[in-house]
């Protein structure tokens, strides 16, 4: 092993978002040194970071240069060049999770695919070149259906919902007329979504936290409820998956598995993302070990963290209002005022509506009491564009 | 007021060590700008800070510098120079704790006598001019006595006990012949040490947390643990007390009130800190909101924040060992394996027996078993001077 003390590792993180900025919030308790690649110089995590390469996502020699400045590297978010890391792999530069679970995992397709070769429960799901493909799918499915943007698509954009024939030719062309890939999957009237976050080591080991329930606005998360209120069976069910859909891709690093619970209390796995995900912020109050400080863990090689929950909590994201502006929090002292309340502000400069600026997570006795209050304070709170 | 956002207002800290750090690692969270002076470059806090002043504390200018630079100051250590924060004031800079606050804490032989003057228990003192005075407070007091720097000490610096006639001499050489005042106190037997981390806000409104017990070694702290097995009468009685002092010195921010449990189980006020301490590193992990976010809180005029706490909770300070040298963490991977186990790790280049470098806390479902976790934790843990 190279590094005697792991905590002298460099670790360089592709993103400088409110993911990168919780991490090296973490990683700093523990003393590691952190450089970002982001290309906004006042990115959130630009005033905590060791080092800042303003650049852009897709530009191979910036992300090259953090290579050579990290003992390894790990990513805020999957839209990546996966050619590149690959190359970087081959040049012996670590990079958490691997490339190859990447490059699965950024294609929806490819993702589904391999989950259902692994006999993984998944929605029923056709890959889609062409309008007639979809009324294909249709005979098998019915309607609705979901049309998906394979790559590059995260908080409902690049999805579309076809109610019935009549719709298909719009929705095709919506998505970019087949510019790049598509799929069509059957459309799941689920009675709750739910994830779940895991961790796995470099020794394989792995940790699973307790199953949230999400609550979508718009496509965008709204509330994560944790513990979620299903079934004690249903938890283990979902825990095995989760542990299940880790081992699949060979993950390193924390890994978010979304479900369906549908209305027959069957368990669909909907979408999988390599990283530290906006359903698991409220592991930073109420579980012994944040995502993040996982995630730190997981990539460096140190143990992993328990993962179990200390109090039910409640989190909400804080999304933009008004019109597009320079960022203004509002109503943040009455929101704090309330027991339990923790507020976390990502520090964007410019705020607009449905932009994630925040959030803000309530831990308490009782879950009732963590849902009232979180609900409360977030009537309570804005963060607002000034013009 | 001047800030309708309050997460607006840049905060700055003299002294860059492992308190200001953890007061930023909170700080961040809610999105402020912090600045920090320090004279050593490649302090705990450096990394993270907005802004670095590299500067002696007693630079008047670079302080004057850092609250033109802030909308208001804020302090990690008690040893700065008052007039500079009163002349400060008086040009209407906000200073958290102020100065008149600072002023009497700083010096112990005033601090005792504002707190005896309110009815607060504390040792019986006198102060000191020459050897004679000290035999003088034998004849009331009696042998052992304890001998004390005015001002400038910690972590028992600047005390010395005096076991009986012979060594009143060559204590009051040992702390400095009188050069800086002196005074003495009579010995306490003490059943326990405990201590108080207690908030007030700029509304006077207060929040105090659960009595912690500490233990000691070589007159540095080395364990806390919470609750304190003490009875819930003397608790309460604890928590008033500390509620007390922090009136009697219109505290604002954290502050940590020491105190002893003698033998016929009175509380007795021992030392007082104006600032985040030592003995309040485990509400980072064990409380809903911790020490550091709470005096953030305090300062900035924002609502103070539930001061429960969660889980029984052990701190352990890693002290440096070896040599004066480079530090290197030895040990990390099995401490973190052990269930419950958080290492704050300071960032201090270079290594010195007995320099606090880092501190570790359990949480755990019982008391019990986060003290047996906490030992095995830093009895695998060190951080050591390499040569």
């Amino acid at each position: 092993m190279k590094f005697k003390d792991k905590t002298k590792q460099k670790i360089g993180i592709i993103g400088g978002g409110q993911l990168g900025k919780m991490m090296i919030l973490e990683a700093k308790k523990m003393g590691f040194y952190v450089s970002i690649l982001d290309p906004t110089k006042k990115c959130p995590a630009h005033s905590i970071a060791d080092q800042h390469l303003v650049a852009d996502f897709d530009d191979k020699n910036a992300i090259k240069k953090l290579a050579q400045k990290s003992d390894l590297i790990t990513y805020e978010f999957e839209h990546i060049d996966v050619e590149v890391l690959k190359e970087l792999e081959a040049e012996d530069y670590k990079i958490y999770p691997t490339g190859r679970s990447l490059e699965i995992i950024q294609n929806k397709y490819h993702q589904k695919n391999v989950l259902k070769q692994d006999q993984i429960a998944v929605p029923d799901f056709k890959k889609v070149s062409n309008p007639n493909d979809i009324k294909e799918a249709a005979d098998d499915f019915g309607y609705p259906l979901m049309l998906k943007s394979c790559t590059g698509g995260y908080d409902g954009k690049g999805n579309a919902l076809i109610d019935n024939k009549s719709e298909v030719e719009s929705a095709f062309q919506e998505l970019g007329s087949g510019k790049t890939p598509l799929m069509v999957e059957r459309y799941i009237p689920f009675k709750k979504e739910i994830s779940i976050i895991a961790a796995r080591g470099l020794n394989g080991k792995m940790k699973v936290y307790p199953v949230g329930e999400n609550e979508h606005q718009n496509n965008i998360l709204y509330e994560t409820k944790v513990p979620a209120e299903i079934s004690e069976e249903l938890k283990k069910e979902a825990e095995e998956l989760a542990r299940e859909v880790l081992k699949v891709f060979e993950g390193i690093g924390i890994f978010c598995v979304e479900m369906f619970v549908t209305e027959e209390d069957e368990l669909l796995v909907n979408e999988i993302a390599p990283r530290p995900h906006n359903s698991g912020h409220y592991t930073i109050e109420g579980c012994v070990t944040s995502q993040y400080e996982q995630h730190v863990r997981a990539i460096t090689g140190l143990p992993l963290g328990d993962s179990s929950l200390v109090r039910p909590s409640v989190m909400r994201n804080i999304l933009g209002s008004g019109k597009e502006g320079k960022a203004q929090i509002i109503g943040l002292e009455p929101a704090l005022a309330i027991e339990g309340v923790k507020v976390h502000i990502y520090q964007k400069t410019i705020a607009r509506p449905g932009r994630k600026m925040g959030h803000l997570t309530v831990t308490a006795d009782s879950l009732k009491l963590a849902v009232e209050r979180a609900l409360e304070a977030s009537q309570l709170i804005e963060i607002k564009g000034e013009v």
